[in-house]
């Protein structure tokens, strides 16, 4: 039986959300009044798409550079569109989300450039640099165990009359993080392959209705860390399985541990042409070369797409990978910008 | 005597070169053709404004993140406006330059895109990862003492009937560079202060013509290393001083080590508001900030304009800097990334 929740958002949804974001942020990560962020509904950057150089590929490959948006990460166009929808009554009481650090942080960015009070749940054992980001941009954090992080977020939203902006299980944010696979087809309409990370599935859920919708013949393939690979093996079953945490907990792609709600999982059988997995050391040699070659600092969640690319797994032709984020430690980032950890190049 | 060559660009010439850098580029470098360069005069990126969050700073501070080009430098603007010029004899003939890494690089890419022979004289010493690049797009490299890089390239250029492509002692480059300062008033027209690297000074030259011809009210000022503050003592003692390489060999910032010529040095007296200098340190300390904060890699010589901002020594309000390249040596970034480097924050 289909719930509810199960119903799939459409381009229109996304061209709303576009229209949204560009109200609320700014063309270009440009404020207009004295270099402030513009209250509203927050401060989303139009990213570019980057060259990535890489010889031995049989076609282009392009970024998207996700990673550059003022939270460095994606999350907060999904944000930006979800407290965009809030009525007056919502906005001033406040809202509430669960997150392991990107979308609390948008969320947190968005709240504030809004004037909106912002709570949120953390699982514990989330990186230190996207807490540290929370707490600075004026959110309130709750840490929990991560299998209740859900669970709590609920509680406090009714105990304390909050709006829940859920990370993915939500079909605002679908439609915000889809705005994403608009950018691309108006950027580059040759692309043949579009190649998006796979957590929760927001991200791809909203970039595959965009992209498929607009052109059913460009390829959409969400891409997971071997050891987080619970929509790879969902989407073979044909049914949603669930990883415990302390299996996802194995990769260092901290971003895409969680598993698919019942709307994403509904969007990514619908629309994904399939899912390719990484393995550590592959995302790890991405973030070197991404670093090295486009110039720009994924954190390993952000990689994995490009991993799929440089594996030679991915189909030829000319490929965006989205890279959805650069919160990363920086002893991390380090340890893979030198050369020697590249050495499937 | 002011020599011919000492006629100052204005902004008509700038808004000229965009329009070439347009029609040869592509906005946002999206290709449009399979994903391929364009033929034509190559494919400059117009780079976004990325906000670098530094709560001790009195104003807001945005990075122009010109290491985003797809060559990693701004050199592609100089480049592609100077090719575009050439007449089809002297497109047919090929180009010569003399580069210590960027400005060669850009030449190379912007030749290979046109279909344009390119012969780069290179300056023994310079960084392995910038001559590599050189190579892989095709040019033939020339490597001779430092000091002989001008003579030689005239030479050669002579010898073989190219045209010469000065990286900065030109006006066709400086105001290709200059196209910058349009991109930053259209995104940021509240801007106060211009920070912008300054090596042989084309950057700077093209930069402060056009921001102080269309907003005279904003400040333009150039940033050195302290071991290579050779505008600096010009500006001081009125008249260009040349520091001998050895001595500005010193500074990491390897791209602004060369010193400026009599056209750029008339640009920066009639049109610069200041110079700042930057230690060492204070550089590294940049490149990691920039890295971690605003998820981009910077070269020395592309941070030194961030170190000034960071310094606390430019002056407040709200301020752009021009993150001039991100060719950097692996190491050296893996450095500078881990915290510790930071000491000044």
């Amino acid at each position: 039986m289909e719930r509810p929740e199960t119903q799939l958002i459409s381009l229109a949804d996304i061209r709303a959300a576009a229209d949204r974001i560009k109200a609320g942020g700014v063309a270009r990560a440009a404020p207009t009044e004295g270099g402030g962020v513009r209250s509203g509904a927050g401060n989303v950057l139009r990213t570019p798409l980057l060259s990535l150089p890489v010889p031995r590929l049989d076609g282009p490959l392009w970024l998207k550079a996700e990673n550059l948006q003022p939270v460095g990460a994606f999350k907060i166009r999904g944000a930006t569109n979800a407290l965009a929808l809030l009525d007056a009554d919502a906005r001033a009481a406040g809202v509430v989300t669960h997150s392991s650090g990107n979308h609390g942080r948008a969320l947190a960015y968005a709240a504030r450039a809004a004037k909106v009070r912002c709570i949120v749940v953390v699982p514990d054992g989330a990186p230190k640099v996207k807490t540290d980001a929370m707490r600075a941009l004026g959110a309130e954090l709750v840490v929990v165990d991560p299998a209740d992080r859900l669970a709590t977020a609920r509680r406090v939203a009714d105990e304390r009359g909050l709006a829940l902006i859920p990370p993915f299980d939500d079909a605002r944010v679908i439609a915000g993080q889809g705005t994403i696979g608009l950018e691309i087809l108006e950027d580059l309409p040759a692309v043949d392959t579009v190649l998006v990370p796979v957590g929760g599935g927001g991200l791809a859920s909203g970039v595959a209705t965009a992209v498929k919708e607009l052109d059913p013949g460009t390829r959409v393939i969400g891409v997971e860390p071997e050891l987080a690979a619970d929509a790879a093996e969902s989407l073979d079953a044909g049914e949603r399985v669930v990883w415990p945490p302390e299996r996802t907990e194995r990769t260092i792609a901290d971003g895409v541990r969680v598993g698919l709600s019942d709307l994403t999982f509904a969007h990514l059988r619908a629309r994904l042409d399939g899912i390719l997995t990484v393995t550590e050391q592959e995302i790890r040699a991405a973030m070197g070369t991404i670093a090295r070659e486009a110039h720009v600092v994924a954190e390993p969640s952000g990689a994995v797409a490009t991993a799929a690319a440089l594996s030679g797994r991915a189909p030829s032709g000319c490929t965006v990978a989205v890279v959805s984020g650069g919160n990363v430690a920086p002893a991390l980032l380090a340890e893979t910008i030198l050369p020697e950890q590249a050495d499937h190049r």
